[in-house]
């Protein structure tokens, strides 16, 4: 019997592979994807049954078109996971701190480990189109005054020694992944609900749309404003909630939002990560 | 008496020198930066008077970092201009079409010109930093075989003859800019106002925040949430609405606000723009 294909963005190592074994355990079999559009496609098209798609950073916020992937190929978010994201600086197994005259990462990486650079100013920081990318590229290069900053799995991926570990700024930098497939999946237990929803751009509409949890003391975990791509300054609000679907005040919730909201869809219901 | 130093990010050329003529007149002396850093450092260390920022744009969503670098440096939103982007394929005076084998540009502007460029199959994207550092290394070049896409301002910068105008796959393309200063401006007229909250993570908080502006008729014109970058999952929103700061019922509302908002900053009262 085959195992699970789970796909995900980036190359091998990268943070998003890591999330995929703590969503989909360590017996699947990862599919690396180019791009986030290559990553939708493959699931859509069956190729891999679930996709790990990074939503949300605690630093840097939504990663945005992913939610408006999600939404336009139709998919069901069935999993949750928040990962920490620990930066490591690694080089070849030769190479030491001192020899050090580039490393390379993405940019955002680079730029969430700007105090560590900051300490070593002989070391140029040089941006690559990915964290695990970069590791790949050192492993590979004939240079000896290189290293890569990335993930610990990425390290290990290509034998690359870890020179120092959590080198990131702020510690509380952690990522929200979501599992998502073609079909939903049931479950038992404590739940989230993910939904996005349009109202008319009048005053209030936000407010009238926000009160049919409120009133039924639904928790918001949260809202996202994305614009809706089909008229300037209109926007989807992306939010979640704690509660099942199947839930007598969800339902009534939801219902109550379709006579207010011009468009309501599910984006899935999952179980509840209880420790963050 | 020496010209007005506004500052932008990006070369010469870039969509943000634009929105720099519009937002503050074409007599002034533009003063490009390297970074969103930079630029910010440029207007506080007073080494230019305005900054022009882009906070949104209405395909791709928020400008994330530019709201948190205005709330950490203190400034004072003093202007909004809404630009429509338009994207042009440019190369040197002796290039065809035919001719082009690649096309350089920002990903993002490569994104947005996914139509165009499927119909020419045989010119291969590749990916730059900047619009206007496209163009110009194309006019640096010694290349007869690429191209750039980015602004007409960037064409007429570097002498790039423009090959088709306006290939971005939708019209409603637009940035919203601001323009930011240390000192706020007095003026006259209908305003708009910018401010950031955060509300302590509890059930209906945001309803109620929202309710200071709905139980008063203030017509919000924007909600974003971003990460507060103290405590994971917290979070600042950012949000604008119709009105003067100095008026009797949005002094009211923002005095209720403070009520239920551990944290309340006004970013600016500008001039609402009228026409879009």
């Amino acid at each position: 019997m085959g195992r699970t294909r789970v796909a995900f963005q980036g190359e091998r190592g990268a943070f998003s592979e890591e999330a995929a074994y703590v969503l989909a355990g360590r017996t699947i079999s990862p599919v690396p994807c180019r791009s986030f559009e290559t990553l939708f496609e493959t699931i859509s098209t069956g190729k891999a049954r679930y996709g790990v798609v990074p939503v949300e950073n605690s630093l840097v916020g939504s990663v945005q078109n992913n939610n408006n992937y999600i939404l336009d190929y139709g998919l069901h978010i069935v999993a949750e996971s928040h990962l920490r994201i620990v930066h490591c600086l690694m080089g070849k197994p030769e190479i030491t701190l001192k020899k050090i005259r580039q490393v390379f990462s993405h940019p955002v990486a680079l730029d969430q480990c700007r105090r560590f650079l900051r300490r070593y100013p002989r070391i140029e920081p040089v941006s690559y189109y990915d964290t695990a990318g970069a590791a790949r590229m050192v492993s590979e290069s004939t240079r000896t005054d290189i290293a890569a900053i990335a993930s610990p799995l990425a390290a290990s991926e290509y034998g690359l020694n870890m020179l120092r570990k959590s080198i990131e700024d702020k510690k509380i930098n952690y990522t929200r992944f979501f599992l998502v497939s073609k079909k939903s999946r049931p479950f038992k237990g404590k739940a989230k609900t993910s939904i996005v929803f349009a109202v008319k751009n009048l005053p209030g509409a936000l407010f009238r749309a926000l009160a049919v949890f409120a009133l039924r003391d639904i928790d918001l975990t949260r809202i996202e404003s994305q614009p809706s791509r089909k008229k300037a300054w209109e926007y989807h609000f992306f939010v979640d909630f704690k509660g099942r679907i199947d839930e007598d005040r969800v339902r009534k919730a939801l219902a109550h939002l379709r006579e207010i909201a011009h468009f309501v869809k599910v984006l899935g219901c999952y179980p509840l990560e209880t420790k963050r």
